[in-house]
């Protein structure tokens, strides 16, 4: 299983994803499952899935081969994130057949984000069919993967006013939830901020199983969690 | 769906339920999950469930035909809390098979919690197989129904040592996230609250859609955990 988070807010994206794979709990193995790409100045992309560890592998490949190969279509040709979405959920449904015939074994789904210059900051959602939807002002983000436990944190939290510093934490909240709760889920926890309008790479950061913030962070926010519950009006009882 | 929750800490018990019953969006109603039962100095118990409408009703209709007729093995006689679990267990399998050979469709699980005098106050889930399980000290609650949105926050909070009133509020907000983000999951809300080793019956509460408590509390939690955001420690980023 995995878990990955896409946030799209006024002031950009924010991006999060774990790294555990596994066939089976005694075949699990770490991978990364996010990718960036840009031209400075002129486009930016951020990609993370969830599915079956052939399929996502050869639609990456595909995808960095098309920029090297300068393909007709490809991240380096598209107008605009629609565009990419569009590309991406053809690649993967190719990819999906290619050895198998298909089947539910070999789905993947991605989240992409990004902007290119001349159109504007989105976020969108592939599904396993190569249909996709956009992340929306009522709902500002999108899931791939085990999305449920991590979900109410976004739901409570997540505007489109949120400034990209507090979604990130509530990414992490909300990852931190699932991991909790999801064995196939597992660190290191990939994150990637970008700020809409400045076509340049985001600040990127991994944190490691040990990784001290991510510590300060978890256990900061249980206690504040459990301190919360202390102020609240008490119930009233009728009988 | 549905979702109900069973906690067991050592000042008592907290039991809550959804009332939203539904065999597709256009086909749902309203039905309690709940029954309290019990003898004033003597034993208590409270009961939720999840799964299918017919089997329950048919469940808690044998278990009060028992009790009235005194039959030899009722909650009226069982010795502890899991003789009723053992027994609900045999009961909830008879109704499965009854009318229909049995089948997933026709499953159903229950909470539940209570004393009985000379035993200590417990909590058990019983599943749709008949079998059953505690609650323990490092999982002081258990689920049925649609379980994954309202777990985070209690295992975030609830230890053995959360004071009952606390409990309930958790609870609350478990059920909250769960309504948000499932639409078979829905007001009024019960929920039961025993004070472990009183053997007389608990505080008893129903929410409405519209009640004002649990508009309260939920606009204050919403409130408490972006200002805790606000509160957290910078990310540090590394590159």
């Amino acid at each position: 299983m995995t878990y990955c988070v896409g946030i799209g807010v006024q002031a950009g994206l924010v991006f999060t994803s774990d790294s555990r794979t596994n066939a089976g709990v005694d075949a699990a193995s770490t991978h990364s499952k996010m990718r960036t790409y840009g031209v400075p100045g002129e486009r930016q992309f951020v990609l993370t899935w969830a599915g079956n560890l052939a399929t996502t592998q050869g639609v990456v490949a595909q995808i960095e081969r098309d920029m090297r190969e300068e393909a007709e279509t490809s991240l380096l040709t598209v107008k605009n994130l629609g565009e990419a979405a569009e590309y991406i959920g053809q690649i993967s449904l190719i990819e999906q057949e290619k050895n198998t015939g298909g089947g539910p074994a070999f789905e993947a789904s991605f989240l992409v984000g990004g902007e290119v210059a001349g159109a504007k900051c989105r976020c969108y959602m592939v599904y396993a069919e190569g249909n996709y939807i956009e992340s929306s002002h009522q709902t500002p983000f999108l899931q791939v993967g085990e999305s449920k436990y991590g979900k109410p944190i976004l739901d409570r939290v997540l505007t489109m006013s949120t400034p990209l510093e507090q979604a990130a934490m509530c990414a992490l909240v909300s990852m931190d939830a699932t991991m909790r709760s999801n064995l196939t889920v597992g660190p290191p926890i990939e994150m990637y901020v970008y700020e809409a309008g400045s076509l340049q790479p985001g600040r990127y950061r991994i944190f490691e199983e040990d990784d001290e913030y991510l510590w300060n962070l978890k256990r900061s926010w249980n206690m504040k969690v459990k301190a919360a519950f202390a102020e609240m009006p008490p119930i009233t009882w009728v009988h």
